[in-house]
């Protein structure tokens, strides 16, 4: 039986996992490929060039807004991200399955360019746990946590347009769902 | 995040291993319940009243079928086989996901009244694979057997109505597969 190279995409609002679930559904079986994201933010520690971001400068970034080289593009938290056409349409041909992992807005974005692509939504386990959660990661700055919280809330608005919704209360239990969702969608007709 | 009760429907052809598949499917820990089906076929050695049928004489069936208490029933190689309405609606009404095993047109007549139902197509790995099982079930029966084929590759015909195929190249395989289906629709919105 034939199919069609499928698109998966992951959203989470900030401090949900997202990066550690994508990592360790990649490490996973399932022979995925990984759309690495082009984006204008410092890189962290660990992070590597072309594995977990192509890392740009601003003029780069916008070189290739202009040459319309972007499936979708956005703004976050003062940085460009973007997911290169490229990539995609290159990994697609190839038959093989793709994992994005893009913002809200964004996979709403790809979702109209690709409608049969299947939308993940990463939720937290509830918005207290999630406030914990930021502090760890922000630690001193009240500020910083009240306005990502309140951009957390306008993210998780969107869930009702993803196909899928998978808590994420604890990483094994929230790796072997997506798991699932990958394996299922590779039994779904049409 | 409260969620309805899900119906799933698996379908098979003769052979495929559909009974066997159900069976491990609701011992597991996904905690679905099981729609008895009613027929009038002899019972199987092995086979329990109330547990894998309700084993019904001929009239029995067709008072059920007068009193409008299918919700779907219909004639396979002689025997009738028929979903109670009461069955469904009850266990859908706790809250609980059903899983019921009926023929393709069964499954696709219940779509109509509930068209949120999952429906699963399990295939055999090839037509010769099935012939070999078929073989082996109706051992010496040439006639039975081309006629069961007959009748299979009309099924097969149905797969595209349905919204999952899974072919059973091994149980246990097949198995995870249908488990992985359950718990991805568990996370599916809408």
């Amino acid at each position: 039986m034939s199919r069609k190279a499928k698109l998966f995409i992951i959203s989470a609002p900030s401090g949900c996992g997202k990066t550690t679930l994508c990592k360790r559904l990649l490490k996973g079986k399932l022979g995925l490929a990984y759309s690495v994201s082009m984006t204008t933010r410092p890189r962290r520690t660990g992070e590597r060039n072309g594995r977990d971001y192509y890392f740009v400068s601003k003029a780069g970034f916008q070189k290739q807004v202009k040459r319309n080289g972007f499936l979708e593009w956005t703004k976050t938290y003062g940085w460009y991200y973007g997911t290169p056409k490229k990539n995609v349409s290159n990994l697609l041909k190839k038959g093989k399955d793709i994992l994005l992992s893009i913002d809200v807005k964004g996979a709403v974005n790809v979702k109209r360019l690709y409608p049969k692509s299947i939308l993940i939504f990463i939720a937290p386990p509830s918005i207290k746990e999630l406030k914990g959660r930021l502090k760890k990661r922000n630690s001193d700055n009240k500020k910083e946590i009240s306005k990502r919280l309140k951009i957390v809330k306008r993210e998780l608005s969107y869930v009702d347009r993803y196909d899928y919704c998978v808590v994420n209360d604890s990483i094994s239990n929230a790796v072997s769902k997506l798991k699932d969702i990958v394996i299922a969608e590779r039994c779904r007709k049409g």
